[in-house]
């Protein structure tokens, strides 16, 4: 698969899609995965814990099937990805520009159109979590990261970190429809760099049992209490 | 790939597997995907119209690139599956017969103990739902009947289709964390009838997508008010 196939699976022209990638790179990352000059960018800051306790992030794990084996695959995949973020990034920004019922929520409130000091704040920090969910450290401040990237999805918390004036909240629908077009749309940049088809389907499934999993955790503040 | 794929897959005992899948077979299916002597399979009866309307299942679809393509390769999947959904369902009772955190949610609520009969009925309409989603007749009824699935979920009205004792709820968090599971062991089961690799592959992304807006579907009654 190569790219040439990212058009048809997009199935949509990309009529607003420069204007909305026409953003400031996201800076040099480290190869820790962490990067602290990305505006709201607090992964490892002092942030509330997690609802989700370890011991039940790793009965999800076991529910969707991730092992040992999909961390491997998952660092395997940062390697691939590390220089193709911004090209990730153009695809992605492209599909929800594509789409108004997506680009919605990065719209101001005032005229609805997309707010680019938004769209691009938010973007440096995307490119960010490509290299974290690549890294797989897991750990309880990956964790509490997650639940305040939930925070910012939900109307508890959206637009706050970057001061936008923007929608209140994104419906929680968009959250698991997302881990399609996210994840398949990613599948040809993890065969850029020569690996078999074979290592390419295991970095793909690792991501997709990755992002069900953030999915799962990013949903948390739709949940009624005692639900989740 | 072959169904010997299963148990790597699956990565555990099926200790309690074979007492949990001695259950009566599902009844013969007919070709419209519709079967009334299923005990408590309502789709085209009445039923109370889906919170989520056409329209807006048109955009999830368009969320998850869920195409007229995607339909065809279902309805090829369904012939497919057509006679191995016994041992779909086995490998899928399996999977939750050797976890205890999932067979929980068959458990009775005396003892904590698997409640066969309460298995039983569920498999037959587990059995129907695999030639439903291969159908793929995602019409008003579908959609109502999806948000009755979701209904005998969550706490409103799990059990009361099949007069169970069982615990009261699942958990919402292992509705987005079944996509996994259930479409990965779903993909030997479409290799098996002499499809190419490139056929299997569509049949089984055509198969996410749609696990994935089912999930949406039914995770309606979970989430808060104003904020699906």
């Amino acid at each position: 698969m190569t790219t040439a196939f990212l058009p048809s699976i997009l199935g949509g022209a990309f009529l607003t899609a420069a204007a909305l990638n026409a953003q400031t790179p996201t800076p040099a990352l480290s190869k820790k995965g962490t990067n602290m000059s990305i505006p709201g960018y607090t992964h490892g800051g002092q942030l509330p814990a997690s609802p989700v306790s370890m011991k039940e992030l790793d009965l999800l794990k076991q529910s969707v099937l991730f092992t040992e084996e999909d961390i491997r695959y998952l660092r395997t995949s940062r390697e691939v990805l590390q220089d193709q973020t911004e090209a990730v990034l153009d695809v992605w920004y492209g599909f929800v520009a594509s789409r108004p019922h997506l680009v919605y929520y990065f719209g101001r409130k005032s005229d609805g159109q997309p707010d680019s000091a938004y769209l691009s704040a938010v973007r440096k920090r995307f490119g960010q979590w490509i290299l974290d969910t690549a890294s797989a450290n897991y750990d309880q401040r990956w964790l509490d990261y997650q639940a305040e990237i939930a925070r910012r999805h939900h109307r508890t918390g959206k637009n706050q970190t970057d001061h936008a004036a923007s929608v209140d909240h994104i419906s929680y629908r968009y959250l698991p429809a997302f881990i399609y077009p996210i994840t398949a749309t990613l599948k040809p940049f993890l065969a850029k760099k020569g690996h078999s088809q074979d290592e390419v389907e295991k970095m793909h499934q690792a991501w997709v049992k990755s992002v069900i999993l953030q999915v799962i955790l990013w949903s948390h503040p739709y949940v009624k209490d005692g639900d989740f």
